[in-house]
C-alpha cells in the first residue's frame, strides 16, 4: 500500500485526526485499470454528497486530482481508497474551529479475487449481525463499520464469498462489502437505502443503466422471504463490478439471463469509461498519458 | 497531548490501523489526579469487556500498566484516554490473522470546565439526531461515534453544556458524552443500555453507589415525559464527575438532595481511591509515588 496523505508520502495518520478518534469522515474505493480510476466523476460527487452529510468541508476536485493523478500513476492497476476526514481536533466530538479536512488517498494491489467468480457466481450467507436503523447516517460511506467487520467475522470458510445483512427489524439491507439485487418476473429490485447501508456507486451506475436499458427498477424494503424467491440474485461493488449469487444459505440460484445481461452492460460501460479517459475525455480532468 | 504508541513515544497511527479504516476499536477515557488513574480497575475492566464483545485480543494489564504509569508521571492532572483498537490489517473488513491489537494511550490537559457546574448545575438541550438501534454494539464505547459527532454539531451556544440523545423509537438514553439519571419519588432511573449507547464507568460507579448506601435504581426505557417529569436530572461521566441538570429545553430543575448526596458520595469515593492508591493499594499495581 502507498499513500499521500494531505498530499505528501506518508502512511503516518496524525493521532489527533478524528478520523482515528472517532471514525469521523468517509470514503469511497475505485477501481483502477491501465491508470484509469474508473468512474472518477460519480466517486468525486459521493465523497462531496457524503461529506456535506457529515458536515466536513469537501476539499474539492482541484485538490484531490493531483493525487489521484499520482497514485494512479504509481500503480496503474489496483484499488484506490479515498478517506477524507473531519481533520485534528481536540479532546471532545465538538466539530473543531476551523475544521481542516484531512484527505487520505492510499493505492492498493487488485484484489485476488478468481475472475471467473463473474460468470460462475458467489456462494453468500446470511449474517446473524444487523444493521442498526438511523436514517441521518444512511446511504454514506462513513469511516464507522463495526456492524460490517462483526458480520464479517461469523465466517473464514474461503468458499463464501460475502454476507447478507439485514437491519435490526429484518429486512434485507445489503451486502457486508457489496450492495444487493434481485430479479422478480423481470423487474430488479434492490433495498432501498434510506435507513441504514450504502448507497453504492456502483449500485447508482447499476440502477441508472438498467433502466436507460428498459428493466423497471424498484428501490424498496425487501423481506427475506422476498431474498429466497427471486429468480436472480447479484451483488456489485466497484472493485468486484458484480457477481451473481449461486447459492445463500439452502436456497441456490441459477445464473440468470437478466444478471448476465445487466453484468455485460457494466463491462460495456467500464470499458467505455476507460476508452473514454484514454482519449483525454475522462473526468479526471488532464490525467496523464499513464498507459 | 503526549502520546504512546504500541509504547512508543509518538502521535503517528499506520494508516493501516483498523482504528483509522474502520472505527474499528474501543476506548476509556480516564481522569488523572496527583499521578492517579481514578478507577484504574474499572476502566482496565471496561476495555477487557469491549475488547472482548468486539473479538479484538486484549493486551493486557501487564501491557497497559507500564504505559499508564509513564503518562501519569509525565502529566499528573489531566485526562487520559486508552484506544485499543484491532491492529494493522490488509484491506477490507475481514479480521486480520493474526490480531495484534494496538494499544494507544495520550494524555491530555484537564478540561476548562467551570467548577462550579457541580453545584450549580448545567442546561442542557434535547438532539434532534437519534441513536440507531443494535444490541450488538450497545454499551461498547466503541471508536464509531458519528451518532455523537452530528448531535454535539447542533449546538455552538457555550452556555449548553450537553446534548441528551434519544435513540429512533424516541426514548431517552444518554447526552453525547455522559450518562444521565433521573430522580422520582426517591427513585433513581436511568435508562437501560441494551439496545444503544455507551455503559459508562461513571454510571456503573453511580448505580453501585446509590444501591449500597439503600437508593432503589431501575434501569429502564425512558421516555421524555418521564425525563420533563422527573424530580432531579443529572449527568455523569469520568471527566466530569457528575452534574446536576438545572434546564433541559423549557423544563428547569432544582439542584435536588439526592443529586447533591450522590454527588457527595462519589466525590468520597474518587478521594478514596486517591488515597488508597497514594498508600500503594491501588488496581494499579506498583504506582509510583510521582506526587
Amino acid at each position: 500500500m502507498t499513500a499521500l496523505i494531505g498530499g505528501q508520502w506518508t502512511r503516518c495518520v496524525d493521532l489527533a485526526d478524528r478520523g482515528f478518534q472517532y471514525g469521523d469522515g468517509t470514503f469511497t474505493t475505485i477501481a483502477v485499470r491501465k491508470g484509469v480510476p474508473l468512474f472518477w466523476t460519480l466517486h468525486l460527487a459521493r465523497l462531496e454528497r457524503d461529506c456535506r452529510k457529515l458536515l466536513i468541508p469537501f476539499p474539492g476536485s482541484e485538490c484531490l486530482e493531483p493525487d489521484v493523478r499520482t497514485l494512479c500513476a504509481a500503480r496503474t492497476d489496483g484499488v484506490l481508497k479515498i478517506h477524507i476526514t473531519r481533520g485534528i481536533g481536540e479532546r471532545g466530538y465538538r466539530l473543531p474551529e476551523p475544521q481542516r479536512a484531512t484527505r487520505v488517498l492510499s493505492i492498493y494491489p487488485p484484489p485476488d479475487y478468481p475472475s471467473e467468480l463473474r460468470k460462475i457466481g458467489v456462494e453468500v450467507r446470511l449474517c446473524e449481525n444487523r444493521l442498526g436503523i438511523n436514517p441521518s447516517l444512511a446511504g454514506i460511506k462513513h469511516m464507522n463499520r463495526l456492524e460490517q467487520i462483526l458480520a464479517r467475522a461469523e465466517w473464514t470458510d474461503d468458499g463464501i464469498r460475502e454476507g447478507i445483512m439485514l437491519d435490526v427489524e429484518g429486512y434485507v439491507v445489503e451486502g457486508t462489502m457489496s450492495n444487493v439485487f434481485l430479479i422478480k418476473n423481470g423487474t430488479l429490485y434492490t433495498p432501498k437505502i434510506d435507513r441504514c447501508g450504502v448507497a453504492g456507486v456502483m449500485r447508482s451506475i447499476t440502477i441508472e443503466t438498467a433502466r436507460q436499458r428498459g428493466i423497471a427498477v424498484v428501490e424498496s424494503r425487501v423481506a427475506i422471504e422476498e431474498l429466497y424467491a427471486a429468480d436472480e440474485v447479484f451483488l456489485t461493488n466497484c472493485v468486484i463490478g458484480l457477481w451473481p449469487v449461486r447459492r445463500c444459505e439452502h436456497r441456490t440460484y441459477g445464473i440468470g439471463p437478466i444478471t448476465e445481461e445487466i453484468d455485460r452492460w457494466l463491462r460495456t460501460k467500464a470499458e467505455s469509461e476507460l476508452a473514454a479517459a484514454c482519449n483525454g475525455r475522462s473526468g479526471l480532468s488532464s490525467l496523464p498519458p499513464v498507459f
